[in-house]
């Protein structure tokens, strides 16, 4: 299968660039009868939208999905879902220079080495990070199935933003305060100061990494197709494929070096009738497959590469040094708006992976 | 497709169990005229292969490869190669208890529920870590014509286990001293000291975690299929197929949230006519493609799940809390183990990945 | 993968009802630097397009093409190729009555069942033969990817229509006739007489059907990835998946059940120091691989199941037996207009195993 | 995916060739808990095996199956079954003189220009007929797993031996006879011509095509994928990947052709509260989903391409015309091995419909 398509029984199919007409998605296998109407999907979309808070990029897009086939009488019909949005504030004379002069930690370079200097440059085409409209256009459909077949909820929230960590706050905290503030943080003492710092790198014409991190609840136990479509395996793919992220881990991941056998391992029990544990180093995952417990997982994401000051680069027609300064509008940390697009990218792989487990059937009771 | 298959162009089917007859592996895809013969799958099985050392479980296996189609006249024929390996040193019965009593950090439970109680249960069976030796056949072939075709070397080694770490190794260090340890480490002062703390958690019937670093170089530039096939998902997705596997990340990796754009990025320079970066803060990959900077990631490993001190667990047929010791022979950490694991694993992906970018024709020069 | 997606290195994505709001195609996999233009892809449609003579259906639609993505400065970019035509003369008030009453031959009934009635039933929905305009839209991509990097011309033509059969036409005749008159014969007088037939059994409130043969010239010699994805295998698949088609043959087909193997192999001959053969009852493929020789395919349709005259059918609501005028406008006979849609659904097949067999580089030289 | 492997949620790996050590088969996502034995699949390959009767090859082999993996207590355990016959009566030195003389019909010269000569010319290597049998494998366990979940049956049989036809026998007389005669045609005095013309024709050095028919009974409404999984689709691709065969049509199939849409539409009725159709030209399809009704399709072989008469071929390495007598031990015709082939390979496609289709769950019901 090709790059821009993801899934095996529910697919998403992305297309557009950041500065051409549109993005768009197809979503194939979402089974019959799902209630689902465009502002189902304009909801997640609108919490990534650009432009909306001082601590994103001042792009301005309406950002409105049109649905184009596979709903009809307001529920899936089993046919192919394909959505759209137009892209309206291009600024595509902005990024003229980056033609030639490729922005460090960006695919310019690469991807014009890649596709022959064919590639759409503008904005960094295919690999801006505008693309990730598509992942939550066909997340939130994935969601919604989720939640309408399972029950599953999926909550993403900024954990870390430059060195300021949240602690461990509770399902109700990040149910209720993650989108109760601009950088999607839990508790908003915390998130007042992941603020000040975004506010305070954008005057230094610099940009901040983070960590986001994602929980589900009310999976199945047994979601996932081991080896190689591992809940694990499915979920590192998809968050390694939204831009700037440069690792993931789950349950105790990267701690778990330091760590013991007896300190890691979760010990079950029974507890009104269903094995539980009552720690999670799991993450929720053992063998690949889900085992009951709250799905956890985290995602790094790297500073922003767009920054204002100046930089090293080179002229690809000169074959010199230079210098220059990234040109257009940029999130001055890709965190806040990175958290509806892992939550919803999440859905994705956990939709696919509990229709194959036959977690989900191919028609929706009830429906009708 | 399914869970034991992995790959578009360059593909490994996985089959086999710990205590059944045997594992094994088939390639499809690989190019014709690869000059390839058991021994050069063996000696890479021979550096995965348990009880060589004092460092590893004691279960004996020649783990004798088998090259039963695809290869005839030392070289391959673009016909799948199918590789066994048989199981000698089997112990099922020591496995009998966990039929009721899951072990903690295993899939014992989850494979249960998932397949129904169809599952082989011995000794974790389709779960084992002696699956990975199917992952090291198929890599093993992949790495070869990586090199052959296109001049690849992919290095692994011991980064870290239970805490005690090894500082930036020279890619000359790596290579000559990786192997020259029982951990795997490329500091032999350090690999001494690992060694004894993993006799000494030996000893406290307990067991450690770790992370296992790979560096893959003289890649051309474009290796990847964005979005979804970028080279890091495709590597995360393989990496957290690995058992034990918690977590992955790519050049500053998780040290990236806490850093700077202007710290992250790396400046692109012209040197000998290339474009370069001096540091390698991406670890190789802008945009999911290979920059030409050598490729570089982690892999974070849980300490062994196996361990021989006493545990909590419950018994699924009386559905109470119960106590009990893990039976079988296991590894104190499978760090050391999951070295050739993960270098062959990153061959796999890399094989497939340069062969649906073009860089690796369908058939090799030269062979014949 | 889902049913709405072919191909593996050359995808086409299928989405679209027949009387929803479009029917559109993404394209993913083509290599960069591919010379197109709207232009290019509407020649295809526009042979496609209903309501243009007296042979085909009195739908009128414009079927003007909006390609959204992909395509940069005149050339394919490496990334998804996203296309959209909206659907106009849209009547679907027509067909309230198949809601209860499935159309005899049509997949009114198994739809319903399979998709538990949340299927869009206007018009047959996605079972609509509209849908084959999105094999249109990627194949004419396709088509001129063929064309343009490997010199592949692809000819199909009317073969026989209700009995009525045209001889042996030759390469040349096929060129230059098959679209010159309604009914894509290459022989203008047999046409004639297929167009009488026609004419006479929309009269007569019946429908006829018949055969389309196609014809593949100057491709390179080992196209095809046996054994599952055998030329003929992938050509044969994608055959049947044109509505109304019920069989395909190869070379000589179903002649060969009464031939002998000294009649019907084709023996091989030098001639200016290539391997050619003079028959071509293999009809230019061997072992599922070209053998340099002209492909050559005959796709059966059955006589279009839309019929004016009084059909038995029954009555899901009331679960018994009646009578009903199937209404719509319809084609006596679908064979005209799949002429084109076999062209180009063959071009999709081509293309793909072109590209898998490394006879397509991932960008094409001399674009720019 | 590469091109030996078959199928999305049922997969059938293929490899081995016809003079290596052994053909075998992997089949991955097979339900857990379906009772299954050596023997369940040997009685299928015993079918197929060569060397049995008068009128097939009189090449030896037993044909003897080694399950290896994914059974385990007498059922399917959810992880992949491999199988393996090791070659027994191989014969390569008669093969030597088509490393230079490509046979007329067969893939000698297209193999041998596709993979660079690196192929195994061998018999055919894995262009041989023999690699049915890992077909046959495969296709053994979907056919227990169709017939356990879900009750169908599968009856193919021999409709035509060169011009030699049988009527349209009962599905009783299928069911009966097939098996009860060498040619397997339910007609038992058809059978005895068609054998008398098979001994004929081998005695002339030549060889008869034929037409194999499979009838499949008890599907469920709704199998199949459409548009490029649609049951007809699926079956007409994995027919064509039978070596030997050149066609394939559905129901009235090529005969539509000179059909009006008043003869070929099957009426719906009611009867017993199901609905049904009493004429069956769709061949149990409707718009690519199984109707209720029997399944029936045919499938064209050629005539055995390898004859012992002398035969016009080229001398590769001298590069002129030359004569010669193909070497080997060969079947007349195929048509009557044939049979069981068609059988286990129709299998195949319906359990991975089927599965795909939310038809049979993922763990069978009251296994244990």
């Amino acid at each position: 299968m090709t790059g821009n398509i993801y899934g095996e029984n529910f697919v998403l199919v992305s297309f557009g660039e950041s500065h051409g007409s549109c993005v768009g998605a197809v979503v194939d296998g979402c089974p019959a009868g799902l209630r689902i109407s465009e502002e189902d999907v304009q909801k997640e979309l609108d919490l990534r939208r650009p432009g909306t808070s001082i601590v994103t990029t001042q792009r301005r897009e309406e950002d409105r999905v049109e649905v184009l086939s596979g709903v009809f009488g307001g529920f899936t019909t089993g046919a192919p879902v394909a959505m759209l949005i137009r892209n309206a504030d291009k600024d595509p004379k902005a990024y003229l220079e980056i033609q030639d002069k490729p922005r460090p930690g960006h695919a310019d370079y690469t991807a014009r080495v890649k596709y022959g200097g064919f590639n759409d440059w503008r904005g960094g085409g295919r690999f801006s990070g505008r693309i990730t409209a598509t992942f939550v256009m066909g997340g939130a459909i994935a969601k919604k199935l989720l939640m309408d077949a399972l029950g599953v909820e999926i909550l993403a929230f900024t954990r870390e933003i430059g060195g300021t960590r949240v602690g461990d706050p509770t399902i109700e905290e990040i149910r209720r305060n993650r989108y109760s503030n601009e950088v999607r943080c839990p508790d908003p003492e915390v998130a007042e100061r992941m603020k000040k710092e975004i506010i305070g790198i954008r005057g230094a014409g610099d940009s901040l990494g983070g960590v986001v991190e994602c929980v589900a609840l009310n999976l199945p136990v047994g979601v996932g197709e081991p080896v190689f479509s591992s809940l694990d395996s499915d979920l590192a793919r998809m968050m390694l494929s939204i831009p700037a992220a440069k690792g993931v881990d789950f349950g105790s991941g990267f701690a778990a070096a330091g760590m013991k056998g007896s300190e890691n391992n979760d010990p079950f029990f029974y507890e009104g009738g269903k094995v539980v544990t009552h720690t999670n180093n799991s993450g929720g995952i053992l063998g690949g497959l889900t085992n009951g417990m709250p799905l956890r997982f985290r995602v790094v994401f790297k500073p922003t590469s767009s920054i204002a000051s100046l930089q090293r680069t080179v002229s690809m027609s000169k074959k010199v040094d230079t210098e220059f300064r990234v040109p257009g509008r940029h999130d001055p940390t890709v965190v806040p708006r990175a958290v509806p697009v892992v939550e919803n990218a999440a859905a994705l792989v956990l939709a696919d992976l509990a229709i194959r487990g036959g977690f989900i059937p191919p028609v929706l009771e009830g429906g009708r």
